[in-house]
């Protein structure tokens, strides 16, 4: 096996993106008072690589332009479909509209493993702080929540790798739920 | 719903664990030239929490103790099984010794996505350099490879990221395939 670069690279992963379009969902992200600037980067990096619709930023979340979040993104905060707005509660609502069905990523008594959860086909993730998770004031106002189990000693993953994970198992593994 | 936290949070994990054990995938990893220590650290942590047996650092692979890979495994350095060999071919040697099925997470032109492929029981995954990826000689070892497919802009996601997308497909998702 050789590894490709450069434009064979280029080539096989447009040439995957051809043959096998995006599934048909449609995923927003909102990140919720999502503190690090690296953090942001990684799920702009993220979004990019799994063909997230839009990203909602909200709170104290770190927005562009900021140096870390920048480079760690690679770019990406520049192709990435995003907006800053203050109050979650309108985000939600906004996407609420836009036909999203609004699911937090956090561990509460109803959460469903994320890998057993019915997806509808426009479907907005929240994450919140790193420490704090998502906000009661937003979990209230979501109507799903989905966790990604730990088989270990750790009780959480980093935000944006929980983010990863959901994301592309929706992006190609998960079934469109009704909506 | 309402977000669980302390103790609730830890009997909600440990009750999930008990009713669901992880699958029947022993899953190994191997960390080839992994640079950057914030990368060792996070792939840590993932492996806690996704339940690897064991991680071996390989070549110039960050190694514990390093106070910033420390930190961003959050102590996980202390839990998971971890041994470094200098030599990946000597790594790869010993896996493949104890049942170990030997993939590259690289894009070469035998790739698979990684949600099509079967996993053998036994899959130890081998992720390479931060820029440079698995190397040639090492591809040479590698009974199989996978790759996250990229929909957006970017050529390749972060290597923690990547490593915690497919561990967590595998330990969910996957199918065993033939051995």
């Amino acid at each position: 096996m050789k590894q490709l670069r450069d434009t064979p690279l280029k080539r096989f992963l447009r040439d995957y993106r051809r043959e096998h379009p995006v599934s048909e969902h449609h995923i927003a992200l909102v990140l919720e008072d999502v503190e690090y600037p690296v953090n942001v980067g990684s799920v702009f990096r993220l979004a990019d690589a799994c063909g997230v619709d839009e990203i909602v930023l909200t709170g104290i979340t770190a927005t562009p332009p900021n140096p870390t979040l920048d480079k760690v993104a690679r770019g990406k905060q520049r192709v990435v479909p995003w907006r800053y707005e203050r109050d979650t509660r309108a985000a939600i609502g906004e996407l609420r509209e836009q036909g999203y069905t609004i699911c937090a990523l956090e561990i509460t008594e109803e959460s469903r493993p994320y890998h057993e959860a019915h997806y509808p086909s426009r479907i907005c993730l929240v994450a919140g702080h790193e420490d704090h998770g998502v906000t009661a004031k937003t979990l209230a106002l979501c109507d799903m929540a989905v966790f990604v189990p730990m088989y270990g000693k750790g009780r959480s993953l980093n935000v944006h790798v929980a983010v990863s994970v959901v994301c592309y198992h929706i992006r190609h593994t998960a079934n469109v739920g009704r909506d």
